[in-house]
């Protein structure tokens, strides 16, 4: 059980966080800030949260468990902003979908408190943002990537392994390199390549005419195209390297099967897309066991 | 009420549109016949069809109503087969993800049969194959495009236009010429964007790991990757040339987000993720007006 969560960010992600925790039981106070006034408002007003700071370092204050859901650009300020108001043994975690960008944002901001930050990256997500779609089941059966520091106290990782657990996810730890290529390839690279396929119809002239035809298939294909602009930027920003890798294995993916269907080689386009096919229809949404080091116990 | 349905071709999409027209009471008998005899088989077992036929011919004798539903690249040989079986007035259809093709198939197979032809593409489907997982609403609330010939006689095409109403679809018709170009854009393109995509992960090293980390936005994207191989290579090579205009103008939008990443050009990378998201956004997945000259009426 937790006295006091400080939600900074109250967004879906912030915001479902918060909603799961209260849910659970483990959180007798939510103090909450987002950049934007009407935002905290809005949390407010919606029971997400129950008093409304005024700043970053006021929803900090007096927690002992401190959420910083922000775009991950926003996360040095934000660190920075929290570092005064943190108590020596609170737990810091994110919920950034990079980070390794994260982890020198908490380098420099968080400074003496940085034993207690643990990076955490939940892998889930809607296509709608703001605390209006913000979900106490978001990550229900969902992943959680925990990418400890060498400096990150082994009690603040098994706290946010704890807690995370209690809210029905996933944990799972590994170094922040391997999350942001991973990452890279399976969340960030699709979603260019989804904003890309979007923006290139609407360049057309007959587009309105393309998008009446459009199905099933390009209803699932694009969904992730309507993601939170800001945020993506953002990621795609602070991964750029690890995206460029990714899309040039996947530019030249593209090209083989592009020769294939100029030179009309049924035989091998076949092939290739046989064998798409069939490490997709192989595939089943991870649920990822605990690999980590710690071991799960339930919230101090 | 048609007295017997012949149909070539017992998968998803003919099995499906076999048990929709059964449940609107709209059949008497089925005749169904797939080049697989177990398929055929499989489609009696599951009451798909009444009566596994030998040969598409035989399938087609007798019948008032031919769905053809073979994979594109099959049309011509399965028009051929079934031309001398054809009655006078026996409406065919297909269900080809192209039409100019199939069109072109059928005026060399169907010859004096011509008439009774009316090319159908309903925008439906599934990712898994085979009548196993046919179902009868699979059509329901979809958007049917029909792309009548000079010669095709216009009461086949009210009765064509009848009988998917009847299954509750939204029937429209058009150009082949316009139908080909506009799902190039909006279903063939994606195919080979997530088939490129599934390709490109599993050539590194690290795809077993990526794969275990890949949450909803990569099911969804990925979807479609585990489409049917025979079906979708025969689809890109009839219609490779509006397939290759598509990806021309996605690489171009592609392009124009990679350089704004690479650039580090926050301001630029963020107007162009925002214009996708807001289109995407705003798409709604369309249920299509009758548009076309003719008028529905109940099914001869």
């Amino acid at each position: 059980m937790f006295e006091q969560l400080g939600l900074i960010g109250c967004g879906l992600m912030g915001g479902s966080f918060a909603l799961a925790l209260r849910r659970a039981g483990l959180v007798r106070q939510i103090v909450g800030y987002s950049h934007s006034p009407a935002s905290t408002e809005r949390a407010r007003q919606l029971g997400v949260i129950d008093v409304a700071a005024h700043s970053a370092q006021e929803a900090a204050h007096g927690a002992d468990l401190v959420l910083v859901a922000v775009p991950v650009a926003a996360s040095l300020s934000t660190f920075q902003a929290i570092r005064p108001a943190l108590g020596a043994g609170a737990l810091v975690m994110d919920v950034g979908s990079t980070k390794c960008d994260v982890i020198e944002a908490a380098r420099h901001g968080l400074a003496e408190r940085l034993g207690n930050f643990v990076p955490a990256h939940p892998i889930a997500g809607k296509e709608c943002a703001g605390v209006d779609h913000a979900d106490p089941h978001l990550y229900t059966g969902r992943q959680v990537i925990l990418t400890p520091l060498p400096e990150t106290r082994l009690a603040q990782t098994q706290r946010a392994n704890a807690v995370w657990s209690a809210l029905g996810a996933h944990v799972r730890s590994m170094t922040p390199e391997s999350h942001d290529s991973a990452l890279a390839a399976v969340s960030h690279l699709p979603h260019l390549l989804a904003f890309a396929f979007t923006n290139g119809l609407t360049a057309q002239a007959n587009s309105a005419h393309f998008f009446e035809l459009a199905g099933p298939g390009f209803r699932d294909f694009s969904r992730i195209a309507a993601a939170e602009p800001t945020l993506w930027r953002d990621v795609l920003l602070a991964n750029r390297t690890q995206v460029q890798l990714q899309l040039d294995a996947f530019r030249g993916a593209l090209a083989d099967l592009e020769a294939l269907m100029q030179a009309g080689d049924a035989t091998g386009l076949g092939q290739a897309i046989a064998a798409a096919s069939a490490t997709r229809s192989q595939w089943t949404m991870g649920t990822g066991p605990v690999v980590d080091a710690t071991s799960a116990s339930t919230p101090a």
